[in-house]
């Protein structure tokens, strides 16, 4: 076969995305870290009022009505807000805008595979820096390298810690290319990163609506920046990446701050408990500030757990990389779903 | 302010698309190629029965449900299909899946302007060949530059002209590189080019649900080409980049072909009474095997009538491009919108 491929797509790895059974398929899902409620009853009603009209026309380029929204949930400007196909989106709009053969993206690890995804499509350099072992920021390390693109998550996958916003702060100060920061587990912490926009031109905060709003099968994520980081942005999205529905959708959601809210503390005292039962067991749990824990089994059959619960109907993800080996990430379900996988590991432990 | 943007971003124009009034303004819509009539009632009852579970969850990443209702469709194998975010979120992949800085982008001219831009955001090498007078391919022309990646859009906008078949299979057998066809607007013509994708594995046929089926609004699109040729295409497109709602209306919507069918003999027979119209009224006008006229106004008055036209609540396409500067692209509307169009210029070149 001919080259018709860039090398360095022939040459990268797939991002392989956590299982998506088909709906209707009975399982215990903890493996993408959805959220187990439904979204919103607001945003499901005006999903009801979408008619053909609505679907027929394009969609608004800028996703006004949604920016519009965010904007008074926010207290920032509308211009302020980029909006894109799920959160992912727009994590490629600032590699693809801002990174390219000789220039640098960095990020410290283990976090979301993705980045890394990401940049090898680009041709872009990657450096990773390992995290401490307390999962501190390593920031001079992270600025000596001052990529075109430094990556955050915070909260941070799979590790479920949130970074100091004055370690972000240091960070942004320092580096004179673009801070991103992932907030995609944002709704489940106190914290957020939001005041550095402000502070900072290079800063873009990046959230989504699939974690906290229970919409991760909608596709909707949103940038917050400085109009000067955004004007490049807009140049690179695509003219029309969020249909119509998202959009009206999405804009009920995060209107109803109260029901996200309400989940997210159903959410969190689960992972409370959980948390808790796990610990009983005698898994090592980090701390979360996330819909999820990063667990460490107590007999280091961290993968033989993974595939035993999967038998089971059970999903939980296991990631093969260096670190994370011997570790399970899990989902926090409903108190009924977190209990199935209770019952589950006290059996697969008992007669393991 | 520090060069945070990649010079070849920082240098380029944003992609301009058709203006999209917010819902509910009172306009005759003629500008952005959509179809006039509601999608199929299908698709909006399967709209009605997304719930809450349907978008909590992850999407399907390739979209199974889609690929296999369009492979039905079309006669060719589940795997031979990628769906995109639009038909344009599979041109973009295209292009930063083949191209890149030191590979060409070619197309005839003039085409879809997104060609230009997104090979202007990739940093590859733009060669443009002028279409004849009488629009027939310059296939030796875009044979000698062998780009990495040649855009055919047939029918083509704004022209409106088929590309013949034979001619794309020429170009096909001779190009080392991909032959992106673009058939947008392939469900207003009887001809097409699937049959190339069997016989040339660098030949990927792209199509949209945006135009035939009534859903700009959806972002759908997808792509049919050998898998070879999709294997570098899956790594490059987002994970999860077609949402729950647009996979199952989209399904529902490509398998009702009577509906769609129905839709567009109606917009062919309002094609051929608006074209009469036009010219009674000293119009020239091109053959269409689209749901548009490019047109010629009898006193070279273009961009004033666009502009007169706009005024009074009607909106049509006007191209500040060489070649294009004398002419409009009119979306063909329902009779009575293409109407209300007629009396407008009745009225206009009358008083002008």
């Amino acid at each position: 076969m001919p080259n018709y491929f860039r090398s360095n797509v022939d040459a990268m790895a797939s991002y392989v995305p956590g299982e998506q059974p088909p709906r209707g398929t009975q399982i215990v899902k903890l493996n993408s870290n959805e959220n187990p409620y439904p979204p919103s009853p607001a945003a499901l009603a005006v999903l009801r009022k979408i008619d053909g009209e609505w679907l027929r026309r394009y969609p608004e380029p800028l996703g006004g009505e949604f920016r519009e929204a965010a904007s008074k949930v926010l207290g920032v400007p509308n211009d302020w807000i980029i909006v894109g196909n799920g959160s992912d989106e727009l994590l490629s709009v600032v590699i693809r805008t801002c990174a390219e053969p000789g220039r640098k993206v960095v990020y410290p690890m283990p976090t979301y595979v993705l980045y890394r995804t990401l940049t090898e499509m680009q041709a872009a350099d990657i450096t990773e820096i390992a995290y401490r072992e307390d999962y501190s920021l390593p920031i001079e390390e992270l600025v000596a390298v001052n990529g075109s693109v430094t990556f955050i998550a915070s909260p941070n996958s799979p590790s479920g810690h949130v970074v100091p916003i004055d370690d972000l702060r240091k960070l942004a100060s320092q580096l004179s290319g673009v801070l991103a920061i992932d907030e995609a587990y944002v709704d489940f912490t106190e914290e957020n990163a939001l005041a550095l926009v402000k502070e900072y031109e290079n800063v873009i905060v990046i959230r989504t609506l699939s974690k906290g709003y229970s919409l991760a099968g909608l596709r909707l994520g949103f940038g917050i920046a400085n109009p000067k980081l955004l004007d490049g942005l807009f140049k690179v999205k695509d003219s029309y990446n969020i249909d119509a529905i998202a959009c009206a959708v999405g804009t009920a959601a995060i209107t109803d701050q109260d029901y996200k809210n309400a989940c997210v503390a159903k959410i969190k005292a689960s992972r409370t408990k959980l948390a808790t039962d796990l610990k009983k067991l005698g898994f090592h749990i980090w701390d979360s500030q996330t819909n999820f824990l990063l667990t460490q089994p107590p007999q280091g059959n961290a993968e033989y757990l993974y595939q035993k619960l999967k038998e089971q109907g059970i999903l939980i993800r296991y990631f093969k990389q260096p670190g994370l080996e011997n570790k399970l990430r899990i989902t926090i379900g409903t108190d009924e779903q977190n209990q199935t996988l209770m019952e589950a590991l006290i059996y697969l432990l008992g007669s393991g």
